[in-house]
């Protein structure tokens, strides 16, 4: 189908979408994740040829993002079935006032319409994004990378059909076919379709949505996070931060990324870290952390000197850039002007350090003495979430199925005048 | 100041904003009210030189709306002393969690940043947008039209010469000294410094800011809006409502552009339009509604016949559009297609017509029984408002003080590791 005809058919279909009852929602939910798991082998079969034409043209890290097998499929599934647990949004009634007599005007929650996603090559987007824009009411044209092309429909045509299955339209959901540059541009400036963009996926993607769309879009997801260790800190409890911030996943934006580090303790604390971060994991046998040292550290514990792009690079592996600074001034200035505006964290056991840290660092979300990992729809108590937003319009930090809705006021009255 | 500049220090000024307290604020806002009632003469005068430059190049409606006097001045001053009294959104917070022992999650409304709002020749706006964004915590940086340069920079003066008897920073409010394009282009195209734009204008600056903006942008305020008379329409309240809503304020964009009538009662009602909005007026000696009808109103009532271009224009004039249809999905129908989403209304008795109607109109604000009117942030309880957003992210419909904070999430723990 072209792009524009899916759009207008999309479009078409959010009106449906948005008056079925939460019910007939979960219902369809539960069919979608039962076809999944009913088409596996036809998944597989589309996979084992998306990653035959893949192999040998993409990195082995985005080879292992493509790939799914029966456990991936079968997690999907379980994805989907947990948003059947997730309250539905819509409907709800934020707030209502009586400004005279007999007026009333509610604010409630409603469905944007139609929210596009563009996203890349993991395959198990396409059946998050189909559940949680489906169950918080919208209709969806998703647009994924080209190499999971196959995957990717294979997974919407299961999905289809058990919307279908459950009675309802399967119009509701969408996998644009064409995975042309033209079909991104499309989703980014057709404001008479779209109302929601959120792009999933690498720096330059979302720097390429923000830039060029003229629809509403919501940055997501790039992570340049950093804990800042201060002169007051407990600093074992500092080490046990950064071993979770950086190591227990690297590979997420919620990773930490740059270690700010007081000069007061500097010389004490370093070599907790390079033994904690280095030397124990490679006794351990596991891969140590490269430390990317600024002059001062570089003066107390080994490691390779820092670039100037260190400071601003989403390393998303084993790498940790190491920054020291006389004050937590001089670390807010440092990270204001470093940070991507998504998890940032002090450790120090001073209040008053602990307050001005958090009120003048600008990012979604502000940690005192924890780990930036948690910033996560299932441990903010959203449910499932479709991205973390790192701008500040509509929604920041991770958005759930509420972050999906907008609202609108309904005003009844009996011929009321202004 | 050249634009950048301005736009930098507007940027460093908005930490100092952020950490005022609301009794710092309200002092504030009283010395700039205060210095802009004694700042009287000046203004009028810069006012009086605006006027002159602009005689015979601009139309009596844009002459009149540059123009201030004694008492506009005193109203804005009011206007600013209203802002006061209104509740600070800065820190409030809005959830609070514990998801672990010891680990909390708050999640506060915290200011935007930097605010900028390109507007055309009210000097009014230059006022109230600087209240606006200055208790809500932003800095801000204005940019109004060429011809009312002289007399905003005259209110500006005063404001800054209020805030600095505050003993508070005056380069949170910023007006630009460039009128040209290029200063518009700039604060649209200025992620690292503009954390929110909102055009104030006609619906060419209101398209060339969402077509251009690459920082977030809030589309605003055109309206146009619609009230449906259904077959089970009290027909009195309907004329009361039509009344109020085209003739109440024509020029402002809550103001009914076009009314919907089912056909079966159009033979009885459209005369008691046609009475209501025309010979009564005229027999008043007040300007009588022009009537621009399709083909089946114009076979019951006289008027002009309605060009295709009439459903798609906001008159903000004495004129009307009217279009019969044989059912409310009908009504409905047309209505998603042309209206702005600002506000739109249905006249019933029938609640089943009534919620069909509020379920599927796509705009702010939807009403039954109630005139479009009362679309404006005093109304609805938000005190003054910046704008009325139409489009459906963040905000929607009157903004206030509370839509110009974002949150951010503020976590606090012991030493928590996820």
């Amino acid at each position: 189908m072209k792009t524009t005809d899916m759009l207008a058919a999309a479009k078409e279909a959010s009106l449906a979408v948005a008056s079925y009852t939460t019910e007939q929602k979960n219902a369809a939910l539960e069919a979608m994740a039962a076809a999944l798991e009913a088409h596996t082998p036809e998944i597989l079969a589309a996979n084992k040829e998306d990653m035959g034409a893949a192999k040998g043209r993409i990195s082995d890290v985005m080879l292992d993002r493509l790939m799914i097998n029966e456990d991936r499929i079968a997690g999907m599934a379980k994805g989907i079935r947990e948003v059947v647990d997730l309250p539905d949004p819509v409907g709800s009634v934020i707030e209502e006032t009586e400004p005279q007599p007999g007026l009333k005007i509610q604010k409630v929650s409603v469905p944007m319409g139609v929210i596009a996603i563009i996203y890349e090559s993991r395959p198990n987007v396409t059946a998050d994004a189909a559940a949680l824009t489906f169950k918080s009411g919208n209709a969806c044209v998703l647009r994924g990378g080209k190499e999971a092309a196959r995957t990717a429909h294979a997974i919407m045509d299961a999905l289809k059909e058990g919307v279908k299955t459950a009675g309802l339209d399967p119009s509701v959901i969408n996998l644009v076919d064409d995975t042309s540059r033209e079909s991104a541009t499309e989703l980014m400036t057709s404001p008479e379709y779209v109302d929601l963009l959120i792009p999933r996926g690498g720096a330059g993607l979302i720097k390429a949505c923000v830039d060029n769309a003229t629809v509403p879009c919501i940055e997501t997801g790039t992570g340049i996070c950093h804990v800042y260790v201060d002169e007051q800190a407990d600093l074992q409890k500092a080490v046990n931060i950064i071993i979770n911030a950086k190591t227990s996943r690297p590979s997420v934006c919620n990773a930490e990324e740059v270690l700010v580090v007081n000069k007061a303790i500097a010389g004490e604390f370093l070599p907790m870290v390079k033994e904690a971060l280095v030397d124990k994991r490679a006794a351990a046998g596991q891969i140590p952390v490269e430390l990317r040292l600024d002059e001062t550290a570089a003066g107390i514990i080994e490691g390779t000197p820092a670039g100037e792009k260190d400071f601003d690079t989403e390393f998303l592996d084993y790498i940790l850039a190491v920054k020291c600074v006389d004050s937590v001034d001089e670390a807010i200035a440092h990270i204001r002007a470093h940070s991507t505006g998504h998890s940032d964290a002090i450790v120090t056991e001073d209040e008053a350090a602990a307050n001005k840290f958090t009120a003048l660092v600008d990012s979604a979300a502000v940690y005192v003495n924890a780990s930036t990992r948690f910033t996560d729809g299932g441990e903010f108590g959203l449910g499932c979430e479709i991205g973390i937003s790192t701008q500040k319009l509509h929604a920041r930090g991770p958005m759930g199925l509420r972050e999906m809705n907008t609202y609108k006021y309904i005003i009844k009255g009996n011929g009321h005048i202004r």
